[in-house]
């Protein structure tokens, strides 16, 4: 009975979920779901991404977080259109809180959309919320173990950024068995390895991004 | 509606953990459930123990995974007995589930429990299993910002084991910023600095867990 409980809040969520995108597409913006488990490295790749391409797209930011509006303080500088979700402890967004969300932005006004997800390796893949790409970020320290261990993230996942190199010559890190159980567990995952501290590897991110958010406008 | 279906799920589990804590407290076991991020060093700390008390004290292992039983392989060569719990995608371990673990161990022979929970900030410290004490283990580099951004795993928890400290050279964590903000989620929060692999501060964390292991004997 849980089971089947799950599975229509599940399907409850593919129909909002499904105007949202369907919104989205009518305005021409492309949406990031961006995911990782707390600490992983989302606001900070968040930031770099709106100094690099700030000038270049029409950004807007979704901040998901259970209990502060840390991380849209964080991000307030940039002056872009942000939106802090608190989901009141629940561990994920869904597809009814990002249209709550995005009631509060003025979508013609908008190219890009990164939605930055509630610090989480496991619920928020199990919810759509209507993005073109959902991309996850895990970082170097949280161990080379952890495709088999949370294949769902993994497997929803477009891309992959591997965050934290810098931090490699300090642990052990099997960057070869990392990249072999990621594809085994979703064949189809770019995987980039980045630095957000460096900024190693993040043109490649950029790049990714700029393209797919320049699809949206045409 | 989803509200109190959520309070239903919660009173169900408690009723379902207050059974396992009778049923602990008969056999006298003492129960630790440990939470904490993937990644953050749950089966470390694990391994760590069993090498330290496995002579001491009579100890059993569940371990809760979403999809593999690789962190029971990894404590298999400690001859202790462990059972895995495969939560199939759920992210947390629940009163029932551990009920159904513990049945596949012999009570008689323990005196320690320690359920490893599933790697999640989040989830996992709303489900009571029918512990004596709940432990988080965080980790350096998570960040010095996770007691306000996650407070619940900090309020529900007796002791917090800030992990992997080696790493504090390489990183900007404030440490006192840190305590001050955990201690003002959890005023009664304790506190230990520890590295699972240099194995600095870890005598604390023995010490802590051996004296109250010792009084579920006696």
């Amino acid at each position: 009975m849980e089971i089947k409980l799950v599975k229509n809040i599940l399907e409850a969520n593919e129909v909002i979920a499904s105007e949202n995108r369907r919104l989205f597409r009518e305005k021409g913006i492309y949406v990031v779901n961006l995911m990782g488990s707390p600490g992983a490295g989302k606001t900070t790749l968040l930031e770099r991404t709106l100094e690099n391409l700030g000038d270049k797209k029409r950004i807007g930011v979704i901040e998901g977080d259970i209990a502060t509006s840390r991380d849209a303080q964080r991000i307030a500088h940039y002056a872009i259109p942000t939106v802090q979700i608190n989901t009141g402890g629940a561990c994920h967004l869904d597809g009814n809180m990002v249209r709550g969300g995005i009631e509060e932005l003025d979508l013609d006004q908008i190219d890009l959309l990164i939605v930055e997800n509630v610090g989480n390796l496991v619920c928020p893949a199990e919810f759509t919320i209507g993005e073109n790409n959902k991309v996850m970020i895990i970082s170097v320290p949280e161990g080379d173990d952890k495709p088999e261990k949370y294949p769902l993230m993994f497997q929803v996942s477009s891309l992959l950024l591997l965050n934290k190199i810098d931090l490699l010559p300090y642990l052990d890190f099997d960057m070869e068995r990392f990249r072999r159980d990621a594809l085994k567990v979703n064949p189809k995952l770019e995987i980039m390895a980045v630095s957000c501290k460096s900024g190693e590897g993040l043109d490649n991110w950029f790049r990714w991004i700029e393209q797919r958010a320049g699809r949206a406008d045409g």
